[in-house]
């Protein structure tokens, strides 16, 4: 890929899947695949995943179709997954907890460096191998560790308050379970935002729409 | 709104944020802002904000701007969270108790009914005042119980065979967090994904990309 060529965010969004499903048919065994075929695989338009691929340079060739392994190797180059970002986990409450049981950082393309909490009750304890920090030692220990992202599985209030400290100490990555708009204050940050209470608001919506789609018809 | 207009998915997906904002400003006491500045507030153009805003009928009035509780009562009328949507939540492992203990759901326009697991050490223990069931009931419950959403916090494998007895059920609404892509099998369903894993991911892309435009500008 050319360095200068920025993948625009609407592809980005759609590559994790494109992972997911070429790591699928690696595991099964499947070394190539027509555009066709992956389109139907993924419910997506043959032209839309020749669009999507192209975009990194990943040319099926005519009548042979894309090599699978290859496809896959190159994407997760272009995700960065072999990257060793070190990343420290803001808030060891239950998701906090939930985020540390369950997502494999290292295949993910970070290193969970640390875990900081403010209870006292947690405060020292073990998690996952690591020891959670005091909150109050944050800015101390980014200003020793370079820090590539932070994962704030905090309530609003303490990440607008934490995100002040981490931005200061160069931390510009951010996982943000939190209702807190980053990006509305730092404009040169990269902010990826699960906002699992507006998520269960979209499904509410749809299932109300839906409802009145059906009454309508009656 | 008229019942039979659909709301486009794009706007869907932004109404969440904008609930936040009004529920904001209307705790704060603020009963009427102008487009452009609940634009400001919101990062978004005035002319975005009147667009989404007229899709349901929410017109501002010239030079008098939005009243903030009738926006905000509009809004959660469109959302439908004053609905009792019956729910249950499959897999109380870490990330189904952090969904639990995390999400207010009563106020998202859901009812918790029931949480399954097949898991028998924690089978028929409690978790916020339910009592988990085996996943073996999952069945009869629902063919006694109407269930309008469920709440997948299980594996891929898990999930597949979930989403089947929960469909022959007549579940129609997911809150999905496995990677099993129910749409592709099911195209009558509201499925409403978090792929948490998905997510870090394209935050790991995001950070490789700005790394790259930056050692390109060097």
């Amino acid at each position: 890929m050319s360095k200068n060529k920025k993948i625009s965010m609407s592809v980005v969004r759609r590559l994790p899947r494109y992972y997911r499903f070429l790591l699928e048919l690696k595991n099964n065994g499947i070394y190539r695949i027509s555009s066709q075929a992956l389109a139907e695989k993924m419910g997506a338009s043959a032209s839309q995943i020749r669009q999507d691929l192209n975009c990194f340079g990943g040319f099926g060739q005519q009548g042979y179709g894309y090599d699978v392994p290859k496809l896959f190797d190159e994407l997760s180059g272009i995700l960065g997954l072999d990257s060793r970002y070190s990343a420290i986990l803001l808030g060891a409450g239950n998701l906090g907890r939930a985020i540390l049981n369950h997502v494999d950082f290292a295949s993910r393309g970070f290193e969970l460096k640390a875990v900081f909490d403010k209870n006292p009750e947690i405060i020292d304890s073990t998690i996952n191998g690591l020891t959670i920090m005091n909150s109050d030692e944050l800015y101390d220990y980014c200003n020793q560790v370079k820090i590539d992202a932070a994962f704030l599985c905090l309530p609003k209030d303490s990440a607008e308050q934490m995100a002040d400290i981490l931005y200061n100490c160069g931390v510009r990555g951010f996982w943000n379970f939190s209702h807190y708009d980053l990006s509305m204050k730092y404009s040169d940050i990269v902010a990826e935002n699960v906002h699992l209470n507006d998520s269960l608001m979209t499904l509410c919506c749809c299932i109300t729409e839906n409802r009145r789609s059906e009454n309508a018809e009656d």
